[in-house]
Order: structure tokens, then sequence, then C-alpha cells
């Protein structure tokens, strides 16, 4: 599978566009219906895309007041998800700001187990203010003390998947010996923000540990990605731009001895589909017709780390003011890779403030297009070829039918150009994208010498 | 469904008998196989149970080199389990001691949502030595603190479950109107443990909040039932006890004005089955003689709160020294009932130690009978109509049989007796337990008025 695309299928309740629920194609009365969400992994998967995947936030982030944006807990509609499909990987979001690496590693070796190995955790760190006051706290730990503690929480989940080896259990009925305990091992994480004894309490999963993905821009996201990245959901509105960031994570990742080739590199693009381009374009443009000038300004706000009473009262016609990023708060870090990108927009273009909540509403600052089923196939297939992208994280800005046109008319085109799969070659989601399986850290080198 | 029994299939790996996976009828092959236990549920659905039942622990704690003790997560599991099911209520243990409000009440929302409304949540505290090395700490919380943070915790739960009103959504396109956003409150819980502001960011859960159980048998524990708990699962080994037990807890639930029919107590029970009462016995014997000495003391070990070492070389023929029983260490409440009633063993029966390992065997001091099926559903309506049970925690000794026996020869009996349903009457596991959908607590008294 070495040369060929990755594509996952991003799902956002009614959709990416922050006006999707509005629109009469989508069905955002059953955005808390599970079936609604196997029916979207079935079309993702008659589409042999790689990959589902689920943003997350422990908290009521968008304003529910205009979006469809209350959700249900990730690994759950996974696991959900995971007994009505076959092949199709499973990415869940979740933040090792506020859990513990044994709760969060028995979700994720959970999901793999039922999913017989198709499960991907994107680490998050959770800077919203939001969040830190669901868990106690008066104001969100600061960027790099969140990025030393998820460092300490991969390493810790990491070890706890690798407690027993994965020849463990010997179910030996006759001798009465169920499980090897020599090959079973306390992980002793001691660092300066976890403690974690071990062992684990079940087997290592399918594919060694489901796998690790990331998202996010920043000297310390990128050293954290580097480093633990299996997966990056990045964004990028200009080739150039995502070839630089594709380039330098790679060039990190190889400093550190890693294969550039298994750290896969997959920009958001969100694509309005039709058959022409003008009639792609007036298909976003209805959609755009139908955002909510506060709710955009509220997402302005929360991007910018900005009050809400700061932006409220902008003229929606005026130009934006060049505070909101001259100063932007200590905001995520995928959130602060989408603020770059933004910032970009607003430097280049000089929006009036009506038009950058429009750029925003179609998928948060992601790349959004508008074309004909060709036309998403040659963009997907120049930033592939000029290096910039090993896939894309597809945001379809309705669903399902914005995930229905893509698989019906955009991923036959990528097969036929030789560049994405026509059957399935594996189960797991590692096959899916060429990653291998980890060695488990933990084996004893007499047990490997055995073996 | 006033006057009916529930009965609820207590759901261990390969059964409860500590030996169940070294018998020929038993697959530990497919402990961690999800259609295992989605084929076990479905058989305790044919049967019309209330629900299934998963224990639980933040730690490998038996002895997994003579039990087939590594076991998935078991809220992801009951998620697969409910989309391959339709009325069976779905119950799984976790623990308030090393979670937060908010994760977990995400992850039984998402299951109450995902189920249709059939999830219950096994409130515990967890006391044991190894979950608290797991979670950064040299010793686990005293009993009496881990019962505070507990009632916080759920208080903290319930609320955020209640923070978005029934009619939260109104999903008014026209308008752009997702939420009514005065109908979704903060819960600005301050305890002494916990702090979470809310909202909650998934709407209120289809049974009002998932239906709260309870074990522990403790003053605090039964404080505790008595305040919240909707099912409580017991350990007795005869009815006098149970009687007792039942009597205390309606009483304590009645003081704080509560209904004693909205308690619904289900004492344990791990039935032998065969055509005759000594094929029965003979069978019991059959997997008695298949225990392993070791495994039976490091787990009296652990239910006395002692040292291995203090055990491991016990005459297995001399008498139970009685300092195990004088001294025992701060066990779990769910452990300490259980302590209880073996120390109650120990001083009537004066067992030497290989018996009492072979009265723990069986079911971990939970009562274990063997009989024919009339026998068996003669226990269960006498302790039924003698005010000692509401329903029982069914505990086969080896799945998936003995749950197939019992539901094919005992649950007949007991619907032809009239004291057991012979259809499912709701759809939600509240429906099954005669429980009422409760009062959302924060709903405002002008949103009452204007109802």
């Amino acid at each position: 599978m070495t040369g060929q695309l990755s594509l996952n299928a991003f799902i956002y309740p009614a959709g990416h566009h922050e006006a999707a629920w509005r629109h009469p194609s989508t069905t955002p009365e059953r955005i808390y219906d599970v079936e609604y969400y196997q029916q979207i992994a079935r079309t993702a998967e008659a589409g042999k895309l790689d990959a589902i995947f689920f943003a997350d936030s422990p908290s009521l982030r968008t304003e529910v007041a205009h979006n469809a944006a209350g959700r249900l807990e990730p690994i759950t509609l996974l696991t959900a998800v995971a007994v009505a499909t076959e092949r199709i990987g499973l990415i869940a979001t979740a933040s090792t700001t506020y859990s513990e690496p044994y709760n969060l590693a028995r979700l994720f070796g959970s999901l793999d187990h039922i999913s017989r190995g198709r499960a991907g955790w994107n680490i998050v760190t959770t800077g919203d203010p939001g969040a830190a006051a669901n868990f106690g706290l008066d104001a969100h730990p600061v960027h790099a003390e969140r990025y030393a503690r998820a460092s300490e929480f991969v390493d810790a989940a990491v070890a706890l998947w690798d407690s027993w080896e994965d020849d463990a259990v010997v179910l030996d009925r006759e001798a009465g010996v169920y499980a090897d305990r020599t090959r079973i091992h306390e992980i002793g994480h001691h660092g300066r923000h976890l403690r974690v004894r071990g062992p684990f309490n079940q087997p290592r999963p399918p594919q060694g540990h489901p796998v690790l993905v990331q998202a996010g821009a920043s000297n310390d996201g990128r050293a954290f990605a580097a480093r633990y990245a299996e997966a990056i959901f990045t964004a990028h509105q200009r080739l150039a731009d995502a070839q630089a960031f594709a380039a330098d994570v790679r060039d990190r990742a190889a400093r550190l001895g890693r294969r550039p080739e298994h750290v896969r590199i997959l920009p958001g693009i969100s694509p309005f589909i039709a058959g022409t381009e003008s009639a792609a374009r007036a298909l976003q443009q209805e959609f755009d017709e139908l955002t909510v000038p506060a709710y955009g300004l509220a997402q302005l706000a929360a991007l910018t780390g900005t009050e809400v009473g700061e932006v409220e009262d902008l003229d929606l016609d005026g130009p934006v003011p060049a505070r909101l990023f001259a100063d932007a708060g200590d905001v995520t870090d995928n959130g602060r890779s989408r603020l770059q990108v933004v910032a970009g927009i607003v430097e280049r273009e000089r929006p009036t403030v009506r038009r950058l909540l429009r750029r925003l509403a179609g998928a948060r600052g992601h790349r959004v297009v508008a074309g004909t089923p060709e036309q998403i196939a040659d963009t997907i297939t120049e930033w592939f070829t000029a290096g910039a992208a090993d896939g894309f994280n597809v945001m379809p800005p309705w669903y399902p039918g914005g995930l229905e046109v893509f698989v019906e008319a955009v991923v036959p085109i990528l097969q036929q150009r030789g560049l994405f799969r026509t059957e399935y070659t594996g189960t797991t989601l590692r096959d899916h994208l060429g990653l291998p399986r980890p060695v488990n850290t933990l084996v004893p080198s007499r047990h490997r010498t055995g073996a």
C-alpha cells in the first residue's frame, strides 16, 4: 500500500458547516441516535476509507443555542459502530488533561479488542476554561505543562497496553494455569505528573496499541507529534504551508530515529461537491446564507481566546480588528494550529468580519473547497503528489449526504488513478495506514531470546 | 409489575465458580470476544430478565495465574451489547474513587442514549491497594472518605444528567435556534471533594438518569443505599439475615421520605442446576475439584485484607485461624459485606481451610445452591415471598451454559407461578424494575409552572 492515499471521514453531528443542521438535506433530530452513526460508518466503509474520526471535549464548547452541538461520548459511540462494521478504522479524540491513563487505556484497549484491531486515539490536551471548571480547577493548566503531562500520559498508557506480553495467556486447563505471570509486568511509571504501577487488567490489544494520532502545530505540538504520532490531523489553507509543515514534521521524526512514512500527515478538507463548479459554489452559498452571526462571533471569540463581549458588537461589514490575532489567549494546540491558519487569511485577504465568519463557517479554519468530483480529486492528487499530505481528513460540510457524494463520486476517480485502494487488504487500522504493529517495549530480553 | 420478581444475570468471564474456566463446558478462549457477551445477553433477553450486570475494578485484582481474570472495560462492552439487543437492561460497575463525575456521567449518559434507556450504574468505592497504585497514590483513601466523595460524585453526576431540561432541544431550523439556552443549566457543584460547573454536553438521558445501583452492607454503605440506590446487590447466606438487611434498608429509605418499593433488593444466588438434586451436587463437586488452592488462598487474603504471605502456608486440613477475621483490613464495602457473610460461615461451621476455600470457590461468599429447577425456583420463591428479596442477581457458576439452563428450566417455573413476566411490558430498565423516571431537580419553578 506504499504510495497510497489515506482517507478518513471526520464525523461532525449534522456536518462540518456550522449551519448544516438548518439545511433541509440534514437530519439533526438523529444526532443522538446510534444508528445514524452506524449508517455513516457503513458509507465510509463502502468507500474503503481508512477510518472514521470523532472530535471531543469534556465540556459544552460550542454555542448550542445556534448549532447542533450536544454530542455523545465518542469511545462508547465508536464501540457501538465497531460491532456494526467490519473493516473501517475507529478514531476517537480523548484528552490527557482531565483523565487518568489507567481509565483511558482501558477504554481504548477495549475498543481495540471489541473492533478486532481498529482503534485509534487522537491525543489532545485541553485548554478550554469551560473544561477546567468541570474538573475542579479555576483555570486550565498552561500549554507547556499540558504537553509535559500528555507525554507522560502516553508513555504510561503504552506501557499499560504492553504490560501483558502477547503470549501471556497460556490457558492450560490441565495444569490450572491461565496466564504466565512472568509475562505480565508492572510498569512502574514514576513521573512528575503521573504515577502508575500496573499491570493492566486486560491482554495486549490486537494492534499492540491503538494507532496514536495527534493534531497540533505549535512547537510543543510538533515535537510531541514527531515523537509519538503515527498519524497527524492538520489544518492548512495553502499547499506551500502544508508542504513546509509536512517536511518539518518528517524531519523531526527522522531525527528521532523514526521512519517518516510511519507518520501519516492528513490535512483537513471540506468539499462541496456538485456536477458543475458553479453548482458546487451555489451549494456552498446556500449553506453560508444559513449562518447565524451570533454563532460565528462566539466561535471567533473562542478561536482567538477573547471574551464574547469583546466581539459581539463588531460591525459585520467593517474590517477584522488586528488585536484579535495580535494577543490570542492560551488556546488549545489544535485551536492554535487553526488560529495560525485564520490569522494568515486575515493578513492576506483583509476580509470584513462578515466575510471572515463565512470563511470560518465551513470548517472552523480548515480548507473548504467547492467543485466537481474531478476537481476535488485533482486537488487531493496535487497535494498528495507534492508531498504536502499522505492523505486527508475529509470533513463533509453536511451529513450524511456530503460523505455519500464523496464516496460515490470522488473515491472512484482516486481509485482509477491508482491512488486509493479498491478493496481493503488488511483488517486493522494499522493495516489500512501501512503502519507496523509496535514492538512490545516491556518484554524482557530473556523472553525475546526465547522467542 | 408490582409484586413481580426482578432477575439479573451477573456476568463473570467464564462463570462465577473460580474454576469454571477449567471445566470442559466453558470457553475461556472467548472471554475477550464481544460476540461471547452479545450471545449471553441475548440468552438473558430470551429469558425476559431485567438486566445483565458486570463487576469492575481499575486494577488486576484476582490472581490471573489461576483464573481467567483479565477483562474488557464494562461500559464499552455493554455499549457493544446494547446494539445487539432490544430490551435487556445493562448495568456496569464503576468506581467513584478514581474517576471524575464529568467523564463517568458522559460514559453512562451515552450508554443510556445508545441503548434507548437501558443503562444502570453500580456505584462503588475502590478500596483496593492495587488500584490506588494505578492512580498515583501510595494507599487508598479510607472508607468514610471514599463514601463522602461517592456521595458528592453521585450528586454531581445526577445534576449533570439533569442540566439539560427534557425539552431543551427545540430544533427550530427556521429561526436558527437549536437549543433553548434558558433550559440548559450550570450545576455549580461546590463540595469538599469535587467541584463541577457544568453544564453537561449531551441531552438528558432517556431514563432521566441511569438506574442507580449499589452493593455494600456496612453502615456507610446502607446509609448511602437508602439515600441513592434504586437497586441493591447484596450477599446473604441465610434467609433471616437477608430479611433483616432488607427490613433495615427499607426502613432507612422510608425515613428519608423514599418509597421502599423504589429500592429493589437483589441478593446474589449461584445455582448449580440438574435433573436431580444429586446430579446437581455432583456437578458442583466436579467444579469444586478443579479449584487451585493457591488461588483460593490468595482470594481469602484479599477478602480479609491480609498479605498473601500470611495465608500461603496454612494447613489446608487444619482449622481457619480466627485472626483472619478478627482483624480484617480496610476492604471495599462490597468486600466488607461478603466478609461478614464469610465470618459467619466460619463461626457457625468451623470449617477446615480447604472446606472454606471450597465454600468461597462457588461465588466468593455469595450463596451457592444446587438442585433441580423446581428446587431453585422454590428457594427463589421462598425468599421473595418472605420479604428477603425483590429478586435476585443470578450468578451462574459457568457461562454460557449455567445461564442457559436457568433461563430454560427455572424461569418458566417462576412464570407459571405468576412471579415473573412472560413478556417485557416496557422498553427501559426503569420499566423492568418498576422504577419511576426521576423528576429533573434542576428545572426552575418558572419552567415547571409553564409546563
